[in-house]
């Protein structure tokens, strides 16, 4: 078969549930072969690939914009970020800082009786199965986060493609066993299956550890289900969407309400509304919608629309943007369309609408549509958003004179409760690859407390074990008093660290 | 009533599913008060409640003695163990290890593009439901490793008495709830429910927000389903206990064979075998049955008896130790008893009696018997252990020939990848509480990739959030740039630490 033949069945191809096993199993025995690979070497691993996909670059976007209808400097920039990502955690495994080795010297006076020598080190989980979504090609998918974050804990990754972008999930695949290979990672690390079933057996595998998954609520609960139910269950990481309230206060509508409205709808129309922390809710304080209409109209104007990533996303778009407007007291404040490239749709109701009908903050609308939600007073604020599921964000709209009121701070402290992040005076669409980043929050935003974004995603594929008593030149290097790898060691309580990852004393 | 009245009344009441509701309410309550206490304050509370524990050590080991027939120096070991823990962890939270303070500033060359200030620290998750274990009445029950930890971490703590010893855990809970109160803490942040209704309204309640459990496989995979099949799924922590195989190698068995048996005799008898960590399965190099027992008798005529914890638990005992005798190729070495108080039971069986019935690796007998597998050569123990599930803890007992050899390496691989803890000529019971502890396993030994026992279990009730943005004066004082609590915090991927936490770099 020719090249483009070969791609063509690999893409259109539904790997069975036999090709899945053995897929699984290869990544298994991959798994074993690498795992002791040193930090260094598993480093240059992740560099080769980020190498490999800036090589084939221009195929991959050209791709991706045909297969997702994404413009080519967004699908550039989340591109970049990939391969940033890729030597960001290159970077932090390099440093051992995943690892979190722990060594407690033995003791005889330790205050609950002798203490022997124990000490602590995280060892990659196995085989990781991880499901990407359609509405990032390249940050959550193929060789997404969750990807990352599993090969550089040391494990081996079989990847469900998603049916959004089949023809990109093959090329980046491609080019991501390229760039292991070239490094000399063990040959099936890294693999691609498609289709429903091979998703579920997937989750079903005996030989696979944990799954990483984004998408929707529904789909990644059957899932998460499914992963509760195996004889032996597993991590389910899941990345579930959500709503992100975004909450302005009175001082901030008054001071600059112009501006928060331009951005505000920056924000919830970028990438056509199809993005997990799309500000889907905004709380303003109460007022004539004239007021509101014409600001919100002025700033869409501005916005070059171009169609969703699927059909199927934007018939159930359509369909959830019905369904709220349809609700009792809410208003289509702008009215949007739902073309082959829908114009933006902004909702209004009045906050007190959703004491009686609490779905008014519960309904995901993927796609360029939000719905304003006008609050009467703070106390009635602070009732709405009591009533709020978990988020992976909120954001509060203040100036300078809400700093260090008790309303602000009861505020942000709600907000806080039910969030992953909480943003001032920023919106929450694009999510930075960072130390400190946390890309989760409360159920149903996620199905667990941890982050698929950032450097301690890592820890996710990680578990710990525990070395009693051996001697030293039998334990793991990361936990050998004379600290090979060079890595920070907690020593008897206090952290030691080498001298390049050392910071300022207070 | 009298005091005695009123203390048998709460002993044999059980809590409705109305007044468990109220209690989880009322820990919420006390949960949204108390969790913005400093650390310096929560590790007073924990202070105070040792403290309390203390002064009412003599009624406390004096009621165990009688409910649970362990003796009274064991007791004293284990109650001030469990005191030392809650000193040990007050110390960690007032360094601000737990909360993992992560600032990013602002960087507008990031590589993937500017960056945000954005900073993470962990916060408490809310109302902890705690399920006490029976074989531990201080270590693993009212006041044990979960509600030390859950309580540290910041969380409210429902506690599940065991009946095992309904009065010890009024008693505990009534100290317990005394020490908070004396050192300031909300009221109804920590309360003890009885009964099993309670305990599975327990695991339903929209407020819990975690369990954590320690008991049988059977009881904790039926409360991890029902955690898992909540409308909102949360984190089910349980330590379900298992085999705890150790090693003998050849050349240890060749060189201190006594020593060997009778450490061994010394580890499975201990506490009655009543141990989740308890050594029930001893691989030794094929030879003559005689060999074995005499030693074993030798050293079984060292230990002294009593009753088991509950009448339940030894007809359990009894039923395991049948059901392993019964399966073919299985011979009983060493014949116990099962009276009042039983005499230790020793099984043996050629190892390659596991390849046709792995139930051999895997039937807990939870009491005073272990089974003795005899193994031809290195390949065959290697496949065994190959067929070992998720253990607690594994033990090689080895001699320095062995330490280096290729073979050893792979049998420690082979180990570590089924264990939470692995020793090297130690045994495994007897589980030190201490920086490095990681007191865990895949399942079915635990539930999760988390620990029960160590500083590193509060982790287990935390979440992280990230602020993004936010003025200094708004941030929690953990993510202030001038970190007023003087904790480590992570600033631009370098950890700083605060003077009296930083050791001597490399």
């Amino acid at each position: 078969m020719s090249e483009d033949a070969t791609r063509q069945d690999a893409m259109t191809q539904q790997t069975t549930a036999e090709e899945l096993a053995q897929t699984v199993e290869a990544a298994h025995e991959a798994f074993l072969k690498g795992r002791s690979a040193t930090p260094q070497t598993r480093a240059e691993w992740l560099e080769s690939v980020a190498s490999a996909l800036e090589a084939d670059a221009e195929a991959l976007i050209q791709v991706a914009a045909r297969e997702t209808h994404l413009s080519e400097p967004r699908l550039t920039g989340e591109l970049r970020r990939s391969v940033f990502q890729l030597r960001l955690f290159a970077e932090e495994i390099r440093a051992g800082e995943h690892l979190d080795a722990t060594i407690d010297h033995a003791d005889p006076e330790w205050g609950m009786g002798p203490r022997p020598d124990i000490r602590r080190v995280n060892v990659p989980l196995g085989v990781v199965g991880v499901f990407g979504a359609s509405n990032f090609p390249f940050a959550f998918s193929v060789a997404g986060g969750d990807t990352a974050s599993a090969l550089a804990a040391g494990c081996a990754v079989v990847h469900k493609g998603h049916e959004a972008h089949p023809e990109l999930a093959v090329l980046t695949a491609a080019a991501l066993v390229r760039g292991l290979e070239a490094a000399g990672a063990p040959a099936g690390l890294f693999a691609l299956v498609t289709g429903r079933e091979a998703g579920t057996e997937l989750v079903k595998h005996p030989l696979v550890k944990a799954i990483g998954f984004t998408g929707s609520t529904a789909g990644g609960r059957a899932l998460m289900d499914l992963a509760a139910k195996r004889p032996e269950p597993i991590p389910f990481y899941g990345e579930l969407g959500g709503i992100n309230a975004v909450v302005v206060t009175p001082s901030a509508w008054l001071e600059r309400r112009d501006e928060v409205i331009s951005e505000y709808v920056g924000s919830f129309t970028l990438g056509m509304g199809q993005f997990c922390t799309k500000p889907g809710l905004l709380f303003v304080p109460a007022g004539e919608d004239v007021e509101l209409q014409e600001p919100l109209e002025e700033a869409l104007r501005g916005v070059a629309g171009h169609s969703l990533l699927t059909g199927h996303l934007a018939a159930g778009y359509a369909q959830s943007v019905e369904h709220v407007s349809s609700r009792p007291g809410v208003r289509v404040l702008v009215p949007g369309s739902f073309d082959e490239v829908p114009q933006p749709t902004v909702l209004v109701a009045d906050a007190s609408e959703a004491f009686s009908d609490p779905e008014l903050l519960r309904r995901e609308m993927f796609g360029p549509a939000s719905l304003v939600l006008r609050y009467a007073d703070g106390e009635e604020l602070l009732r709405l958003v009591g009533l709020l599921e978990g988020q992976l964000t909120t954001t509060v709209q203040g100036t300078a004179s809400d700093v260090g009121q008790d309303s602000t701070d009861e505020l942000t402290q709600l907000l806080a409760e039910r969030s992953g992040r909480v943003l001032w005076n920023q919106w929450p669409t694009g999510v930075t690859v960072s130390y400190a980043q946390h890309h989760g929050g409360p159920y149903p935003a996620t199905s667990s407390n941890t982050t698929s974004v950032g450097t301690a995603a890592i820890r996710r594929f990680l578990r710990p074990v525990a070395y009693q008593g051996w001697p030293e030149a039998a334990l793991p290097e990361a936990l050998q008093d004379a600290n090979p790898w060079h890595i920070p060691q907690r020593v008897d309580g206090v952290w030691h660290l080498p001298e390049a990852a050392e910071g300022a004393a207070e």
